[in-house]
């Protein structure tokens, strides 16, 4: 497969007198050899401008003509955001001649691993893939890196692997949806998130704690509360709204705790807006379900699917160095409706 | 592919002197030849035990390995009963040993073609598909079932296909739905449905005609709207309710729907249950997002998808002679909340 005048892995692995394992490691970004060894393959390979032929690369693998179908693995269908970046995969793909093979982990770490074999086996382009929130290991994914099956990820970005990317600003989101909040009057504005461990989770509540800053308002730990289900609002909140200096707005991470808020806190005989103002982060279909109708943040779904396939495309077609890695990043906007003052 | 003793579609033509292609479609039950060949080929087949050898056919076909890839066509992802229908495919197929290309048809006949060409040339082993709203003509399915791609339907089924099929039992769900609002004191029921052209369209609306009749309460022309979307239904509640003899409940046979009446109901300043009684036809996340939520139809889309698959892999199988269709309806079931009395 190699073609006349473009410089191989073979190549510089006679070069630098290394194993083409070791170049492609390095080339890859895998964290399974010294860091400097890896710097010293990629300014070489910068160097010398060495470009990845993928399909060549590919071919090399999996000894077949390469399919022009990408993996996807979703966490789960039944959910508004997923199935909505799904569709921009699939239209996305659909434009570009690819066809897509779909799964859901479930958000189970052993299901992805037999997902990614699975793929590999269907001989997957590239897999463009949301980490199970049960992933805690990643050499499922670099197994497929290795194998030279480019990885694009979104919303969950495996945090082990520097990789392809494309996420919405949820630090920007948050931020700014917290300073509207202040912006309409409130005082003590309360955070219902997620865990801190997910880069998804440190965003946001970093754009919460920025926008108090920013208005000079003081953080309170005892507004921030670990909550990010309905089922779980409906336990948190009255505690909340119980406090003797309780907050007169409640943001939350996304769509279903918002309106586990607000039903609760409707139950509880508080007005929305006008005792507590409630503000989401998703924009699906329930968000123009609840009375009043929640101001929530819009996560463009269909947006994120479409670059993350651009993401894998350009990549397919070697547009950039091997070790060049693409970290794209969406707006998000704030949908301002009946929950808010 | 020849087995030993195994009676294949040449033996047949053979003996009735007839082609192969014409044994094919016979067997395949295509409207595309005469009915009496048809039911003659047919009876042939049955009392000789023919039964299908997919594997073979496929491979005589497309010339290479049959895949463990299923088609599967959906109108579109971005709603809650497909997207919980895809869920029950993949997970059937994954329990099954089979992966799934997905691709969404936005509703159009034209992409629908596409996607049934670009399926067989990925060389499904079969096509599981819910028929677009556009789609008038089905030559892109025979085609198919020509060449030995099967056919599984789910929810819109092809009118003009005698083919597999798995649906939710649209008539006894809104039979229940109606005889549970007029058990609940109403009087007046009113029908916001769909297109009567639609097999589902019509079986719900029978199911509403046959509940009144069982309880004698008289039909009403007035009460029955074509009504199917959330904003048809802002447009269309303000006259139904203003009539001099409104409705006291109003059954939809979509959630959408049932919560644009709810959310229009509100604004008119009528109380939801006392003053009209509401009930949908979907149990998604809406259901329980509205105040009140809302009493629906459970559709059980994970359900049908998993009975989707099954129904595939037993015709992948052999399990029953070609001529054979499988046709399944699955139960639905009332959910009551808040919405009614």
């Amino acid at each position: 497969m190699k073609e006349p005048n473009v410089l191989t892995m073979k190549d510089i692995a006679k070069m630098l007198k290394v194993s083409v394992a070791t170049v492609s490691r390095a080339l890859k970004d895998s964290p399974n050899i010294s860091r400097e060894q890896r710097e010293k393959i990629q300014k070489f390979a910068r160097e010398h401008n060495y470009y990845p032929n993928v399909i060549a690369e590919q071919l090399r693998h999996t000894r077949s003509a390469p399919t022009k179908v990408i993996g996807v693995i979703v966490p789960e269908f039944v959910h508004y955001y997923f199935s909505s970046i799904l569709s921009g995969i699939e239209r996305e793909a659909y434009k570009q001649g690819y066809r897509i093979l779909v799964a859901q982990s479930n958000e189970q770490y052993t299901r992805e691993v037999e997902i990614c074999e699975s793929f590999f086996q269907n001989k997957v382009c590239g897999i463009i893939v949301s980490q199970a929130k049960d992933t805690k290991k990643y050499d499922h994914f670099l197994r497929m890196l290795d194998n030279g099956v480019p990885l694009v990820f979104y919303d969950r970005i495996c945090a082990g692997i520097n990789c392809n990317r494309v996420v919405v600003d949820d630090y920007m989101g948050t931020f700014n949806a917290v300073s509207y909040l202040i912006e309409r009057g409130s005082k003590r504005v309360a955070y219902f998130g997620t865990d801190l461990d997910l880069e998804i989770g440190k965003n946001r509540f970093n754009g919460y704690k920025d926008a108090l800053q920013k208005n000079s308002i003081p953080f309170d730990e005892s507004l921030v509360k670990l909550c990010d289900t309905g089922q779980q609002a409906e336990l948190v909140t009255p505690g909340v709204l119980a406090m003797r200096n309780r907050p007169d707005a409640i943001f939350a991470v996304n769509d279903d705790t918002a309106i586990g808020v607000l039903q609760t806190t409707k139950r509880m005989g508080f007005k929305v807006p006008d005792d507590v103002m409630i503000c989401g982060f998703t924009n699906g279909f329930r968000a123009t379900s609840c009375d009043p109708m929640l101001t929530t943040v819009e996560q463009r779904g269909v947006e994120v699917g479409k670059q993350a396939v651009e993401v894998l495309v350009d990549r397919l077609q070697g547009k950039h160095p091997i070790n060049h890695v693409e970290k794209r990043i969406v707006k998000t906007r704030l949908v301002i409706r009946g929950t808010t003052r």
